[in-house]
């Protein structure tokens, strides 16, 4: 069960946007597998992918055609991965473009495949393809929360956000939507992400602007510690509202974009985290007071990576010694344990190396008992502070991965 | 259920060690939880503690007490790991120490502390004390096996191993006990290691030869990654054998004495994984080619700590996408995926990047399906290699890390 996330009511269409979905059959029978998006001509994309050298042919492929230019398509399945799949993979993926490129009138390189789901399979090509005349017919601007619903593979919930352009022409806003539940952490995941905006962005800004708000958003959240072969986050400009291009970060309309987008790509990658793979909580993890950024992150991906930590937390256990043994193996030069703080919530639990004078078992017992929590480590030793979004470890974190062929 | 690991029949007394052993009731009823050590005068003694900074008490004070000289005692609790416990810590355990020293007619610094088991709570340094002079009256030296069953924690099987010396005094030996199961990774883990032998070994050979052990052993496990705050390993030379002192490296007994460290260190080391929290598979990562034995040791561990991969052992999955997945994320500069070879005990199931030409499902099943697991990493750009132990990520070990307090 996701921690407090339900599928968006609705999303609302990008104008310059419209999406295409079928039941391709890939993997799955009777769901819909497969989504095409399709851009307006003039539309910019700015992408972010995997750093795992493994990565699958649809990363390769679509990396490569991003330098070629602006893509008029985005293709999209669920089901299968088409990773560890070699030259054949890729001879695949770059059939499935083929094929939507001649349909759609343009070249191959303006078709961006993105894959999720078994990895090691190779991908039904043929049933892909076969799928695709029907799509490019039922093209519909509003089909956002369809299309997150088909990118879904261990998701129990379809996740997506938009907001409203301030300032911007009427009905200027940002839509996203995203896929992910398991081999999440930083440095991207087995996540998808699909943005648009109508509002028009020249590249080389929406490439800036995207990497900040990936960097404070889907790079600090962490289910498993695992990174995926084929994690890929867009983002489209359409220039559909008619507004002067935004071509320079010094343009007014700048840091309203970038806010915008921050909180697009927060709310979705905390989506992601709530719908966590056997999930039972949802943890903020807060390390302040510490002389670098750097150091904080570290310091919080090592409480929020541990397995001792996440199946206290599953189990509602206040132990906080797991905690303080997590920071204690933190890669943290001359760490003076006597100076670090430990809150859970809004109760004191460390401080001077060790249980907090006036904590008592059942503070921490009430903490512990909500479905969010919150933990502040203060290092004592600095100024600078970071924050990450993880999950518990529970025995459906272990079903599902047992169960299932990532 | 340990995997492959009984408790040994019987382990030999080594001269110049006797042991004492009591029910204390420290956490545990009914069932001994409190040892003592007597080492003779003239012992030497090395040790290697956790790197974890928020370090226990006893750890604190054993390792501030041995570069005092030879200690003639080691007191070791089951059931509390007296850490995060301050300054009140110290000074519990400091009074267990000089309790000890009282009884035995021996300097406080004579005597070394050791803890395992909850963390934060206080030591019931009362009821320790109360128990000592009982244990010095049944002193010992035919009870090794006895202390291996008294500083058990989580362990299901007591844990001990003793190789003879070739070409030593008749009866030289070494013998050691361990204990650990969970909060296991590299730089030591919730780990105990008592080991002695009685030759006469220079206090700086000996503890040459620990680091030497050490780092071939217990620095290659890890079950969940989780570093200890209590870990220790020691090993004490009694001199009982009346041999000559070992007191260089230049030795020619020296290399004898490493081969037989090593032999033990290894085995205790592999039994604690053997008897990993929840384990149902032992496993064996051994990565090759490495420009150097780091990358090999860095890849192996991003293998070995990846609960994906871990779950998909617990199914006896033969995901190997989830290995290649994990390659593909360890921190190897300029990494050729298309020269990796991986094999699961004898089958190559990946080569060129992808899944190798003969690799079908049945014979990678077949390995799965053991209880004993080798995967093998080429990595095709040098000569080094490095091997780690690992188990499988089970409910049960979320079920034990739960419903336990450590």
């Amino acid at each position: 069960m996701a921690v407090g996330l339900h599928s968006p009511s609705r999303l609302p269409p990008v104008a310059g946007v419209r999406i295409g979905i079928a039941e391709a059959g890939i993997k799955y029978s009777e769901r819909p597998d497969l989504v095409v998006f399709e851009l307006a001509t003039g539309a910019q994309c700015a992408a972010v992918f995997t750093r795992n050298r493994f990565c699958a042919a649809p990363v390769l492929l679509a990396r490569q055609h991003l330098q070629q230019g602006a893509p008029r398509y985005l293709v999209i399945n669920s089901g299968n991965a088409n990773a560890g799949t070699g030259e054949a993979g890729l001879r695949d993926a770059s059939e499935v473009c083929a094929t939507l490129a001649g349909l759609g009138g343009c070249s191959t390189e303006a078709v961006l495949p993105f894959s999720t789901g078994v990895i090691g399979e190779p991908l039904p090509v043929a049933r892909v393809c076969k799928a695709l005349p029907g799509i490019l017919k039922g093209l519909d601007a509003d089909a956002w929360l369809h299309a997150a619903h088909a990118i879904m593979t261990t998701d129990t919930v379809a996740k997506g956000a938009f907001r409203e352009i301030p300032g911007a022409a009427s009905n200027a806003h940002l839509v996203g939507i995203a896929k992910g539940s398991g081999m999440i952490r930083p440095d991207m995941a087995t996540l998808l992400v699909f943005m648009a905006t109508d509002l028009a962005v020249a590249p080389d800004v929406l490439q800036q602007a995207l990497q900040a708000a990936v960097s404070g958003s889907f790079h600090r959240i962490t289910v498993d510690g695992d990174t995926s072969t084929n994690d890929a986050c867009v983002v489209v400009a359409t220039g559909a509202s008619g507004e002067p291009v935004i071509s320079s970060t010094d343009d007014p309309r700048y840091p309203v974009l970038q806010r915008v987008l921050d909180e697009v790509c927060l709310e979705l990658s905390q989506a992601v985290v709530r719908d966590a793979e056997g999930v039972t909580k949802f943890i903020a993890i807060e390390v302040c007071e510490g002389a670098t950024e750097q150091e904080c992150l570290d310091t919080a991906f090592t409480i929020a990576h541990s397995p001792l930590v996440k199946s206290a937390f599953f189990a509602s256990d206040p132990n906080w010694g797991r905690i303080l043994a997590a920071v204690g193996r933190a890669p943290l030069p001359d760490l003076a344990i006597e100076k670090i703080r430990i809150h859970l919530g809004e109760v004191c639990i460390v401080e001077e190396g060790g249980r907090a004078r006036d904590y008592r078992e059942e503070l921490g017992q009430a903490v512990m008992d909500k479905p969010e929590i919150s933990i502040r480590i203060a290092l004592g030793r600095g100024t600078s502070k970071a924050t990450v979004w993880t999950s518990d470890l529970s025995y459906d974190y272990v079903r599902i991965n047992a169960e299932y062929r990532t």
